[in-house]
């Protein structure tokens, strides 16, 4: 397992083994790699010949006012894990090596990236958008690997992939959780003992959609006011939104008659926490 | 020589081709092919093992009140061409093959596309990135050949190119004229007789700063002042901009210190026509 800085080497490292017929996958992450980044990096390592793991603190995708500072780092225990888990190189480019001086180019839609994590982030998945096409280009691997827990990056990355015929197979995995049931997430380090607690009413929300859909419930608001009526009765939390969406659109559906997505980002204290849950798989 | 219809169909004979270890270049075109094109298929020809020419009028590229119907299109004519300048593949998708429904990604940038042609066609460099990324992403070839001709089309692309990682070689090729001057464009055939005389004034200018710039001129106001002067003395003619500007922002400057583009767009009739001269070629 190597740490390579420079997008040059990974693209020699990457031509040399496709030179020798050999697949490659990759997974884009942010760093400081938990579960969830293992079981994607674990599932590139069952599909692919070699794997390439990004750990790169993208700026682009940070709003003026976000945590891109505070974000945690680390990427020596990241090294660890992602030897552990199979993979062959992590890219880890410091922020100039992504974007020299003059760059200005992006990728964007007008569709999927106005709704939900659009709204209180309206810059984020243009950032998003725009590195993934980056590592794409650089990396070029035949798969890459999405945590689904980033419901709407993964429909936003899959319709970027659609719609621009990039040649790449997009697999997106199943939220990894905590025993307690809080989906696992980098920004959970930033959480005090209390809030650590109350943090759970994400995943318990989630699970009173999973009740009501399990039980026939198919009226929207009758889901979202049951899950909303849980996380207020929890001091430390603010919705930022639950909503219930057309998985294909991400727009706002009344009535669950098509593949949804129910989708919630909470502030507990300053934090902001997402969950979510397809309809599909039920 | 074959027309190719399908994005599947493109990519299953690149891959082929690869598979056997040949380079591929690609020459994207609007079509109605001219020698101006005739010399990018030369040149991809002589460089590499196989060439595909794309033939795809862009509606993308085109603002709301452009000439996108009238267009002029000939797939018959091009394909004679391809074959007698060694092209092994026309790609000529339908717009539907090339936008299906739902379609809603771009790819642009904040720079470069917002000065000369970019003022006077505000949607035209969002069109012209996001389709050459498509057809990038489906030929994936080893190098792509663009007309100076449309020189800030190149700089742009050069730039997306180099922001995005794309692993891709951009040739310029050098404007190709008719024997009296007039740079060959397949927008020529809109001009009647007269027109097609007033039309000779776009050259003629650029000559007048070639001229200028070859006797030590630097001085960017005179320069184009004769240029004008030129343009305007032609009653067919209406100039939308005549500009020299720094070739690597696209922005105006006052004295020829650097490598400088002189770029000009002018309405012959309600023709409008383009020509420039790079200060790095004289």
């Amino acid at each position: 397992m190597k740490i390579v800085k420079t997008i040059d080497e990974v693209r020699r490292q990457v031509k040399e083994w496709k030179s020798q017929g050999l697949s490659v996958g990759l997974v884009p992450t942010m760093g400081y790699l938990h579960e969830g980044h293992a079981s994607l990096i674990d599932a590139s390592h069952r599909d692919n010949d070699r794997t390439v793991v990004s750990d790169f603190v993208n700026p682009m995708q940070f709003g003026p006012t976000e945590d891109l500072e505070s974000y945690p780092r680390d990427i020596e225990r990241d090294a660890a894990l992602v030897e552990e888990h199979g993979g062959d190189i992590i890219f880890n480019p410091e922020p100039s090596e992504m974007y020299h001086e003059g760059f200005s180019s992006f990728v964007d839609m007008d569709v999927l990236t106005k709704e939900l994590c659009g709204l209180s982030r309206p810059v984020h998945f243009r950032g998003v958008c725009t590195v993934v096409s980056k590592l794409f280009n650089i990396v070029q691997p035949d798969k890459a690997y999405f945590g689904k827990k980033d419901a709407q990056q993964l429909a936003v990355i899959k319709h970027m992939v659609d719609d621009l015929n990039m040649d790449i197979e997009i697999i997106g995995c199943p939220i990894v959780r905590e025993e307690d049931g809080l989906a696992k997430s980098s920004r959970n380090t930033y959480l005090n003992d209390k809030e650590r607690k109350a943090a759970l009413v994400l995943s318990q929300a989630i699970n009173i959609c999973m009740d009501m859909v399990r039980n026939g419930e198919t009226e929207c608001s009758k889901i979202t006011d049951a899950m909303k009526e849980h996380i207020n009765a929890e001091p430390l939390a603010k919705i930022d939104y639950v909503k219930i969406v057309d998985l294909a659109t991400m727009q706002q559906i009344p009535v669950i008659d098509r593949p949804a997505l129910c989708a919630i980002a909470v502030y507990i204290g300053s934090t902001r926490l997402i969950d979510n849950f397809f309809s599909e798989d039920i």
